[in-house]
């Protein structure tokens, strides 16, 4: 089942019974969650740290550190799907909502070509 | 259109949208985007930094405070949706595979109301 | 040679010496520096992950763990230092410097006890 | 005074008595430190996020971005020293016992001109 036919409530699901099957939600607080979200994005991070950024594009074409790379992406959004568990949070219309702003603060024709 | 109506595929042509629109492929090396989550991660932490555990999870009931959270945890998948495009990584794939792996490093019944 | 022997100098000696021998200077770009000081504050951070505050400050009183915590915080102020010295910052100017304006910007009087 | 003249107790000494001050010293918590230090070491590395790694060397010759990029080291200091203060860590020590495992872990020979 690719993104094409995973819906992020399904993804939601899978984090919610984990988590309940060891009876983790305790451990669960938005503080603890925030701090392991940083946690995996800096491990993310990590792969890319001593790489110029064309080096890292190139990680696309190597399936070994992709699935490195895969698996830290995962832990990074595990944990954002179980701060949205545990807050509540519809995380499509959140993104919606803040797509929204970026569009009207980032607008294409002035941003064109342009870091912000 | 929620979390049950939307598919990450969806989310990600947002994205992916967003980024052509103003040609912002050319700053959206894995190496800089992995920068920017850690960034959005530790902004979000920002929200929970003086407060305790307990406090955290009270967030929930403060919609003021909520959104803001919101906003924050959209960033960093946004930018976890951005870096998916640029390598390619199938997200959903990505997540059911770390989680398998989870369940055998943490077996639920070993792991029951234990912290890592 | 304990803190109240050592000058910020010395220590930044110390790291120029190390990266020196080793030829890495091409290697120590700001960018790079700045995400590898990222790196390590996320892993100081793991210590406290699942810890309440109250907990965190029992760590002083377990030579194992803080030896670790020792480890880890030393581990940001390397990068810290050689980041100092590839852009050639006066690092207790600075402190002083910023220190002076976090004075200005919470007046002991208006936030003492209070979180900012 | 610069980093020639300036101990590490003497840096140690400013914060604490900022903290005390204000009476602080209940919010730093090892573990919200940590997450401060984290937050800081963040807001520095946006300054170099969508510039290339050459780019980042040239802000030593740029004063205004310098003075910026400083204060942001500054911010990470401070909560590093603040830490070392809550914990009583001799940071000159923890650095030197911890740079003489970076020389075992890497020695020069074999090192030298080599990323990690």
């Amino acid at each position: 089942m690719s993104d094409a036919e995973t819906t992020v409530a399904e993804l939601r699901a899978l984090i919610r019974h984990f988590v309940e099957e060891r009876d983790w939600r305790q451990f669960h607080a938005p503080k603890n969650l925030a701090m392991s979200l940083a946690i995996e994005a800096a491990e993310l991070m990590e792969h890319f740290q001593w790489i110029s950024a064309e080096q890292s594009r190139e990680i696309a074409a190597d399936p070994g550190q992709l699935a490195e790379v895969s698996d830290e992406l995962a832990d990074v959004l595990c944990y954002a799907l179980a701060m949205a568990n545990q807050l509540e949070i519809d995380l499509s219309a959140a993104i919606r909502r803040k797509m929204k702003k970026n569009e009207e603060k980032y607008p294409a024709g002035e941003f064109r070509g342009r870091a912000k």
